[in-house]
């Protein structure tokens, strides 16, 4: 009986195995070194916690399940709701400011396109317990120390920077009512999402009159922090944007970064700076994105905590790092394949095959002891660096090593070769 | 609002994520090393393939859902029938004998227990295309050759051996009727999981003639394959038992290993060599457990190919390794800590840091500037190794390093100290 997989998800055979572990490994290793500690949650959680402040667009792509007691429960399509829980949970007893990062297995259950699987890896990194603008720039550096090791410049991608504080003063400027704001944040999201047409009927349909809507749009469109400066006066929230710019060129990576003021974000959480990393010729999806979020502990029964963090997937990031031949994973290579010159020996090149295992090495040898050519043969498939070969030699402690690159050849005592073997 | 998690599931705060990282990583090295690839199937698949072959007891224990197309899915209870599925699809294209290793993440929507979770991890390793019983051997070396460099020894831990074929050839000159084997098998597997008198129900009832039961226990009860052989006489299936003890004791793990008639294994999936890894005490369930599966592959719509591997869960074995005072997850550890005079000094502060960890290493700094003991108390609550102080020098492009375990300082040139950075 055959069963094919779930579409949208995927089969990572040992070659699509070492392509995730070497994009995981590599966020891990940048995470740890900006500082941040690992956390993670479980895969599911009760319906409700994933309903609470994250917008309909999330609501809707949900994988829901059933506990024995029939409890709603849903595969995680984000973790940042897992993370408000947990730090709530622990409040008084976390030092802060915490600094963590997560790279959770996610879930959307909608219909699968590129870039876009059911099944996904999202690296988080979040700040909790800082206010200052300086965290937001050491979450955006941390992404860029990543895409920048990773071998993407500024001529690959942009980081795109707004800030739904500046958005919400100029908005309200214009005459659009504050409890109309996150309403209006989730149809501004679309505008890059949506062909034209379908976004101008959303919009319209959220706010009627022309000459505000008229307003917004130049607003959307401004190229710098300045213009809408100019437009609709300077503001504290304008001044926030230019110090996290400043920050970015002290820190190196403002060559990567863009004022956008088309950046909305479509969860309700973000409060503050909020930010989508883009390939530079904008013909894929977001790389990633993040915000800041002050109010999301306390809307999960926490107290109020400033927080902020960013998440960037791996399907999108996997496209364009192979598209721009940046994929360098790691290919299996074994330091010793150990043969025998035939079955007399076989026991005996096992033996000598699970004591360097046992020492840390990666050796192999052969289930069928045929032929020492076949064997050697099956030696060089495997990429093996050196080869030891057991035979007559063996009966006085001795065994034989070859160099594969170089097929240099050199017999030497069992003793000694254990003991010269590097730690 | 104050959602719990849900029962049976854990929450991986920094010390939890640290030991489930020492442990997953222990598994992947010793893994690579024995020279077994990594892989991974999906989180979810079709209800159905969980539904194959795969017993009673597992079929109860799913967590379903369903897609958008009203498709039944299941959480994946264990990733052996997906590794089958994986296997089939490219059965004409991967080179034999197949190598693969797996750290999955399962889930049982079964009542809770100590060692037994909702949602753990499982190190799971096969070897496909190998009759021969060494391959066993290997999987099983495999096993301890990562539990003994844990720390584990044949003190603390016993791997319980025994044969399907054995039992087959055994009980049916006992009198029982092959269709029936299956069926019994998984009573059998009760025996050490029940109280006697709800086991010996079990089997009156599948097994009703007393004088066929008392043989059947006294089977179970045997201390050796030799006791065995003169009660039933010899057989290849126990040929195949010696074969593999020898090939265990050569192998340097004989003293973990002991024959033992009494493991059954409850899925219905194994023929040949099953076993299971205990501590000493038999305090908890199983660590892990294995054997041979020759027919899985085609019952999963492919060829007959024979097949061998393990799992051993994390929720059991960390459970021990903490009794045994085992675990020794990594610590955070900065290798500097950036702080900075006074408040001027901040962006400087801020700019070495980063600069540190764009060059490998872990670095921090305060997003406070305030006082320089508070910082440098900072530095010595992070654990970092050195801490560097921005202060006047700075305008002569010049810092100070110290060093926390010593306190011993030194000022240096800013280019100097880059360049003397190790690699």
């Amino acid at each position: 009986m055959k069963i094919p997989p779930v579409k949208g998800t995927r089969d990572f055979y040992p070659q699509d195995m070492a392509v995730r572990n070497w994009i995981i490994d590599g966020w891990k290793r940048v995470s740890l070194r900006n500082g941040f500690e690992e956390y993670d949650g479980p895969i599911f959680e009760y319906l409700q916690m994933f309903q609470i402040k994250s917008g309909d667009e999330i609501a809707e792509q949900l994988f829901s399940l059933k506990d024995r007691g029939d409890r709603d429960l849903a595969l995680r399509p984000e973790i940042t709701p897992t993370l408000a829980r947990m730090v709530n949970q622990r409040i008084s007893s976390l030092p802060m400011p915490i600094k963590w990062f997560s790279v959770p297995r996610l879930f959307r259950a909608e219909r699968p396109q590129k870039g876009r699987l059911r099944e996904f890896f999202q690296w988080n990194v979040d700040i909790i317990g800082v206010d200052d603008v300086l965290a937001d720039a050491e979450t955006i550096f941390c992404a860029l120390d990543y895409l920048r090791e990773a071998g993407l410049t500024p001529d690959d991608i942009v980081v795109k920077i707004s800030s739904r504080k500046m958005l919400a003063v100029v908005l309200q400027a214009i005459g659009v009512a504050e409890g109309e704001l996150d309403a209006l944040y989730a149809v501004l999201d679309k505008r890059n999402k949506l062909a034209d047409e379908a976004f101008e009927e959303m919009l319209q349909k959220q706010l009627p009159d022309t000459a505000k809507r008229q307003k917004v749009l130049e607003l959307m469109s401004a190229e710098t922090v300045e213009e809408i400066g100019s437009m609709f006066g300077r503001q504290e929230a304008f001044d926030e944007l230019v110090t996290l710019m400043k920050w970015l060129d002290e820190m190196g990576v403002g060559s990567y970064c863009k004022f956008d003021p088309g950046i909305v974000r479509g969860l309700a959480y973000y409060t503050g700076i909020v930010y989508e990393i883009y390939d530079k010729e904008s013909e894929l999806r977001a790389i990633g994105g993040g915000g800041r979020y002050d109010d999301l502990l306390k809307q999960f029964g926490g107290p109020a905590v400033p927080a902020t963090g960013f998440g960037i997937g791996d399907c999108v990031l996997g496209i364009l790092l192979e598209e721009k031949g940046l994929l360098k994973p790691k290919t299996k290579e074994p330091d010793y394949f150990v043969a025998c010159v035939d079955e007399n020996y076989k026991g005996s090149a096992v033996e000598i095959a699970v004591q360097l295992r046992s020492r840390g090495y990666v050796a192999g040898f052969s289930y069928k002891a045929g032929k020492l050519g076949k064997q050697l043969k099956e030696a060089s498939q495997q990429n093996a660096k050196k080869c030891i070969i057991i035979g007559e030699e063996f009966n006085n402690n001795q065994l034989v090593v070859k160099d594969m690159a170089t097929s240099e050849q050199e017999t030497i005592e069992v003793d000694k070769f254990f003991a010269e073997l590097k730690p």
